[in-house]
């Protein structure tokens, strides 16, 4: 393969692949209209268990929390690092 | 109070409570076909997590997995115990 099958090829893969991605969701259903404080808590906890197995960069964490009517809701969007 | 107001008040709270229900979604998109093995791994690390703040009975879990393309989805609904 001569460099420039090389650099064809390669981008073609950059431009085919999109971004790797994680998304993790936590919705929580009451009965009662109290609003489960953990979930805020949990959200650290969470990404400490995905650290183990995935490399998260926490600038490329977005979190989203929502509360409508008795539903909870834990959103975190994950960007993760491109590997080499 | 009598046993007949007990069995209506227990009747009418049956009615109006719902379920508390617990759901968690985990969805990795990959640029590679190559499924992220640790998904199934982290359904019980995840529940560890969880019942930090919220009691889980096991048979209340039902887990799902699913590999669409290069999405890894893993599905965790939780019917909470009601409390007394």
């Amino acid at each position: 393969m001569s460099i420039f099958d090389y650099f064809r090829s390669a981008k073609k893969d950059t431009a085919s692949i999109a971004k790797e991605r994680l998304q993790i969701i936590v919705a929580h259903e009451r009965n009662q209209r109290n609003k489960p404080d953990y979930l805020p808590k949990l959200q650290q906890e969470l990404l400490e268990v995905i650290r183990k197995y995935v490399d998260v960069d926490q600038d490329q964490v977005e979190v989203q929390l929502d509360n409508n009517g008795n539903c909870s809701v834990l959103e975190l969007n994950i960007t993760l690092p491109e590997r080499a």
